[in-house]
């Protein structure tokens, strides 16, 4: 905390920047004299709470989307996102799966195949890990619909997952020589398929059954979820029944094809200011905490800059611990506003140095005008520079820089 | 992931012990041909979310004390308790607060008087950091109504908090001399207070209003709450309204009175299995991983220790990462059960050196005998080593060892 407040003024100058906050003592009796305006019956809420009737904060569909559930990254606190908020993108419908007579099968070119029950995979050796999941498409949205982070970057979410390894597995299952892909695919109506190299498979990726210490929700798979993390949102398959162990990539379902051409799977270095963001507004001027999250599919994230004049100065912010790989960073930068027009970007750095692009740079490689982002969507895999535009008024709206 | 596994041996040998799992490639249609229940609407559930129906893990009412809510510890994976299943310990109403109309007053032997709305507050710089919150009665019931460690050990939780650093708050009002102790009130009708050391409270408290990415809920504390890292749960103050500054420890409501004679105030070190535990049954012989988690109010978490011999012999358990100071650490064990009558004990080790005792070498320094217990409450701040007994047949019982 110390270290952490060390070598900062005061937010409260003389004059209480903060409007309304000085008060005299006298004021004692009235603070005491508070009284809730009602009271909430024990039962109702206790044996699985409820948010208070307060607090508003949900996912939003995405426009012209309705199958993509955004998550309020403007209301976000800390690294986790609670799994009620998590995003949710689909193809089909949420299928509402009976646990007992669930199965996961593995099989394909391996040695034994086998049948998991979700409570036999729950006896076996787990781990838990905070990771990010986000799509492929998140900061690609540069239309002009979408004016909120919630809606540029609201494919994004982090948690804390518990499952099997997959590496455990695949021990159980045994390997035949020859193999090198991994198929996963889904329970719902569309059956979906992912195919990833048995390399990642052995890595890092498991099959969950917890988010954030509780089962995972139905819209994130439950009772079983393909883990991968750092790689694309939508390799992270909900709702897994089988793991198919071939020994070329491809998709067997509709239609039945090979996989041929460019792959790409890990997401790349990124990084949002959530607070202030667009379609928000600054009440007076003064002090505020910039803050936002990065995160990186290579690994840690080392370093995020914050620039407050549209990239002509960047400075750094401060990471929050714990800072974890493959996982959400909060990033903190102070920040006194006097009431100027400012540009705020982030930048953030990962720990295998890699970088964000400002949407400048990525334009001139890509031999378009910053102009043409307003009727086209950025391509994915890019980690593209958000850009906030403050206005005199406080005013923060999304702008192409 | 290959580190933890290496040197393992399979956990399914000859003749898989899992009862079920082998099954010949002949399957694979009977796998594809899964098919959900039913389906539920995405705009019921995508808003918010709600569990799936499956899924019944709730709080309990602890055994004659219908205001205290246990942590259905046995259902927990990794460190983090969903807010929804955070224990509760209310001794009066949970107030329904509109947090617009909140304030918080520090006041008292500060230079300037402040009050602080929850907006103004979410302004100020922040923390988020990973605790747990653990009632000082917590693990002292042993009284034989309390067999699950739900009931044993539920008053336990752990989550990810955000809020601004008391230190802070504090530099904003200024400090007069002699300011030794601050006097946290609450805003529901038991107005209750709570009174720490100065230093603790420059040290790494918060005034939080975030709970797992998310505001707090109303049980716990919404729109404030005082936190403070490794000390008995009472301490950490709901509804916060109210923060005195004084120069020695006393409490103004009813009645008012001065405080004196013996203070404890930090959790000790403990550690709990969560699975197998009291009340659960072994389905077979077989592998099982040994879970649960340790925390300390000193600092982070050093060493669990893992019997299955009631004492006999003690080997290491593997902690998994992140393991952070003043936060829950989930450690695991591998067991292979022959079907032997067996007594399960983890016994934890902070960093500041501090081991848990048995209960066994508990009773010899209070001069009692472990029958003592059956009929008494443990005395709270001992962090007595938890003992499950596994009976012949697979069921698993507290006992006192």
């Amino acid at each position: 905390m110390k270290t952490q407040e060390h070598g900062r003024r005061r937010f409260l100058k003389e004059g209480a920047t903060l409007a309304g906050m000085a008060l005299g003592v006298g004021a004692v009796r009235s603070a005491s004299g508070q009284t809730p305006q009602s009271e909430i019956s024990a039962e109702e809420i206790l044996a699985y709470g409820k948010r208070s009737r307060f607090v508003g904060s949900a996912r939003v569909p995405a426009p012209g989307l309705p199958r993509v559930w955004l998550n309020p990254l403007q209301d976000s606190a800390g690294i986790i996102t609670p799994s009620g908020l998590f995003f949710v993108n689909t193809h089909f419908d949420i299928p509402d799966i009976d646990p007992r007579r669930h199965r996961l099968l593995i099989h394909g070119m391996v040695e034994r195949p086998l049948f998991f029950s979700v409570a036999e995979l729950k006896r076996l050796p787990f781990v838990s890990r905070i990771h990010f999941v986000d799509c492929v498409t998140n900061g690609s949205d540069r239309r002009d619909v979408s004016k909120t982070v919630q809606h540029s970057h609201g494919r994004f979410g982090c948690s804390e997952w518990t499952g099997v390894p997959l590496s455990l597995l695949l021990k159980e299952t045994g390997l035949q020589q020859g193999a090198r892909w991994v198929v996963a695919e889904s329970a719902d109506s569309g059956q979906w398929q992912r195919c990833i190299p048995l390399e990642k498979a052995l890595d890092d990726c498991m099959v969950a059954y917890g988010q954030n210490g509780e089962p995972l929700r139905p819209e994130q798979g439950f009772p079983l979820r393909f883990l991968v993390p750092g790689w694309e949102g939508n390799i992270n398959l909900k709702w897994l029944k089988r793991i198919k162990v071939v020994d070329v990539p491809y998709l067997e379902m509709p239609p039945k094809q090979p996989v041929s051409g460019h792959w790409e799977f890990e997401q790349q270095v990124a990084s949002v200011i959530t607070v202030p963001s667009g379609g928000q507004r600054l009440a007076g001027r003064g002090f505020f905490e910039i803050t936002g999250l990065a995160w990186s599919g290579a690994g840690a994230v080392r370093r995020v800059e914050i620039s407050t004049d549209g990239g002509r100065n960047w400075k750094d912010a401060q990471l929050q611990n714990p800072v974890l790989p493959k996982a959400a960073t909060r990033f903190l930068f102070p920040w006194n506003w006097g009431g100027e027009a400012a540009l705020l970007q982030s930048r953030a750095t990962d720990d295998a140095g890699n970088v964000q692009p400002t949407l400048a740079a990525l334009s001139q490689t890509r031999g378009v005008s910053l102009d043409h982002w307003r009727s086209h969507n950025l391509p994915t895999h890019t980690g593209a520079v958000q850009s906030w535009e403050v206005t005199r008024d406080g005013n923060v709206e999304k702008i192409y820089a």
